[in-house]
């Protein structure tokens, strides 16, 4: 248990009613719920003022697109097509009907760009913080991809760079949907998650649900300009490595995949995004980091939680 | 438009993009999706700590069962058997982990009643009010039930019985999920909605999506205990009849069904609940109340609404 909001999980895990319906249950970046013997794909993510974003800086249009993109990025790291969604606001008062527009004006044109369908939601006001809800549905080709698939010897592969979405990446991401479907037509994928929690968080949570242990090269990680930024300005005394590895909100998918097909992989990209292989999953279920004169130390497992 | 939120929705209607995968979008009780050539029925409901419920006297359980109690009835509103939810969670830090796992435990027998799958959602917390936000997933036999589908001499039918819901009812209702599907597997519906902002609203929703009038005989409305309750001890001046057509939150079926089907619902019920006859839709668009005495006035459309 890395954290309180896991502990949550794992007694929600126990209480929630193993429904036959339910394929795929609490515990990966979404559910699969058997709907009159179709998949679908479904996860929820709720942003608030305060938390997740400021009003007194914060564009509602930014917040409306973040609130889908982070549910589209949920639903690529199962390998899902996009289809609707639901998005219930809890509006401020003082702040209203123009919050509102904002909000969903910020997520029509991503929406359209992956051709959701805003289907419904819920809207009410109140005193308090502005609060945006969004469930995506998604549909699949084939068994979903999920976090708990990696095998040992698989390639651990990264799309884009890490660390530093704090300077603007954070709200203006593109969720990887393309690209983990593309990736899994054409090549074998054991597993998927996206990167919200940082790198090495992430990654440990791969590693635990598929039961195997990790070794990355430091190397080899793709850092960010912003991460490089950052620690030139030496924000909070971490070092661009550090960022890359602990950050949140990168939003690009880490993936285990085969060595041969990681190779072909790495060499051509995916739809122009770089894809790097950061390291290799192993039998023993111990994270390890690999540094530039080859010494392996324990891999530190930092990255932001939620928190309860 | 009676009122702000209609008026955003018909903003919303007019943005969200109409994609050939929703099959109906914002404006009934709920959507329908199409994933991968299936229907899925698509309803969110948040509810917020000061608005739909008071911390220091709700108790937490109860709050948790409403959430997903109101969900299943925008379900049962289309005829959809729920399948699945999803919760977010945002916590104060305060209440913390004893506040989610009541707010779960308190959804749990109610789930399992229904066989709904938890499948998922998210969690955060911070130092303001409690939310709760629900999404649920249903499957259709056949054709959606809409609000759209009132026709000049239907009769109108409800469920149960009327007003007073804030004496206890509001917490503890049960969605008439099942009930929904009998009528609609047994007899021919032609429109459904469910009762949440008060008979008259509600009723002039489905009257304006069906573009029909409507008539409605005071004399048969079923009015709740609690209505009479309420008006007796002159809880602001309203009478029970008033009530019966103006307090939100009944969660009762409002249907649409021609005479002959109407009668025979009527006789027999639906699963031990009584099914009244209060009036019919008429070609004329114009909403009726018709007295004891038979004397035809406009009916004022008041309810509970959201407002913006």
């Amino acid at each position: 248990m890395q954290n309180t909001e896991d502990e949550f999980y794992a007694w929600l895990r126990s209480v929630a009613s193993n429904r036959t319906t339910l394929r795929l249950g609490i515990g990966d970046d979404a559910a699969v719920v058997d709907i009159a013997g179709t998949d679908c794909v479904v996860t929820s993510d709720l942003l608030a003022e305060g938390v997740h974003f400021e009003a007194d800086t914060g564009d509602f249009m930014l917040v409306g697109r973040k609130a889908l993109a982070v549910n589209l990025s949920d639903l690529a790291a199962m390998a899902a097509t996009p289809v609707a969604v639901t998005v219930s606001l809890l509006l401020n008062k003082r702040q209203g009907m123009r919050a509102a527009k904002n909000l969903i004006s910020g997520m029509s044109p991503l929406a359209a760009a992956h051709e959701v369908a805003l289907a419904g939601g819920d809207t009410n006001s109140w005193d308090g913080a502005t609060i945006v809800s969004v469930t995506a549905l998604g549909r699949l080709e084939g068994e979903p991809l999920t976090r708990a698939g990696a095998r040992p010897g698989d390639a651990i592969l990264v799309t884009g760079t890490l660390g530093g979405s704090i300077l603007g990446k954070h709200l203006q991401f593109d969720p990887r949907v393309r690209e983990a479907i593309a990736l899994r037509s054409d090549f074998e994928i054991h597993a998927a998650i996206d990167i919200s929690d940082g790198l090495a968080l992430d990654l440990s949570r791969m590693a635990s649900a598929s039961q195997v242990g990790v070794e990355i090269e430091l190397a080899h990680i793709p850092i960010s300009a912003a991460a490089y930024e950052l620690a030139s300005a030496n924000s909070n005394g971490k070092s661009a490595l550090e960022r890359a590895l602990s950050d949140g909100e990168d939003f690009e998918l880490l993936l285990a995949v085969p060595p041969a097909d990681a190779q072909r992989i790495c060499e051509q990209g995916v739809l122009g995004i770089d894809v790097t292989n950061i390291g290799r999953f192993t039998v023993a279920r111990e994270l390890y980091r690999i540094d530039e004169q080859g010494k392996r130390r324990p891999l530190e497992v930092e990255g932001y939680t939620h928190g309860l």
